[in-house]
């Protein structure tokens, strides 16, 4: 017969128990953000969906700011997590940068994407600009990175990779502005459609 | 000798001037919504950047949802306005496409189509939302034209459309999230390579 459970919780208990509320205040602010923006979202409406007071979420995550910016760094993150997954996948960089770009638009049609999309740098504050601005280069140069091994394999067609780059971001960013996920398209056959169309370009070949 | 001119202005010079105020008052406006975003821009602070006082923007404009909608008003016709003029072109459905694309991007550009870009939905009023929305159906819809002409007359690749002219639309949008016109990179260069990036694609051809 085993021993019964501690009423205690253990240190680790404890902890997933703080990342599992934290997380789950994370979820309802980023829907909050995306779809009534983050200006009209008061901290208390997050509070209220979830049952819980606006001091609960201060104590776990800080001020409304702060709330947003571990969002947004959730989302670049997710998007470095594309990057290097599609890196570490076989072929020639053309294909590992089409695999990237599906994940990437894919992310930006998330929650947390959206919102790195939807949010506009002049939201935050200096300090928590700065270092999601690294991130977003981090972002921005690994897919340059991918362009320019395509131009070196000859998968990838001469250009400037700096611009091309904003060229591809900029469509599969679009999206997070647009796409309704009520609407009831699949979102994987847009990406992928979107995707296609960047690779091949409109002109007949 | 000519009569010494009348103290009194004309209806049509009355007309002039109000026209020519109620531009220069936009224009500030649009540079500020801009540079600060809608939510952190004071109609004072407008008024102050051309030496008048707040009631004088409300005689012109009205509140600021209504400058604000003015100003993204503006920007959407000039897209319009492009969709026109390359309509107006020679050549075949693929050229007239990829002039209207040069001239959409360089509206998002300036001032007034940057605006467009920046502004989230949310700050918008049902009223003006809805005649703003449909404003920009009509830019989408005469991008839509001009691909399904290009099927027509085999100048463009067979695609679906609508996702197209969405792809088309939001790699060109993005330069006004991200391009820096005190930075010193020449828009129209920075323009054509874009347009010239999605009529071929990162493929090789």
């Amino acid at each position: 017969m085993s021993a019964s459970p501690s009423p205690f919780r253990s240190a680790k208990q404890r902890e997933a128990d703080r990342q599992a509320k934290k997380q789950a205040l994370l979820e309802a602010a980023v829907r909050m953000f995306n779809t009534r923006g983050y200006h009209a979202t008061s901290l208390d409406d997050v509070a209220a969906s979830l049952g819980v007071s606006k001091p609960t979420i201060y104590h776990y995550l800080g001020n409304k700011e702060n709330v947003l910016s571990e969002c947004l760094r959730i989302g670049l993150k997710q998007l470095l997590q594309a990057a290097s997954d599609a890196r570490a996948t076989s072929g020639n960089a053309a294909q590992r940068l089409h695999r990237f770009l599906v994940g990437y638009a894919k992310v930006n049609l998330s929650e947390f994407g959206r919102c790195v999309i939807r949010t506009p740098d002049e939201a935050l504050g200096a300090e928590n600009l700065e270092s999601l601005l690294t991130l977003k280069r981090r972002v921005h140069a690994a897919m340059c990175d991918f362009l320019k091994e395509g131009m070196s394999d000859g998968s990838i067609a001469p250009c400037d990779a700096n611009l091309m780059a904003f060229t591809l971001a900029g469509a599969l960013n679009w999206p997070a502005r647009w796409y309704d996920p009520d609407a009831g398209h699949d979102p994987y056959k847009t990406v992928d459609a979107m995707v296609e169309n960047l690779a091949t370009g409109f002109l007949p070949r």
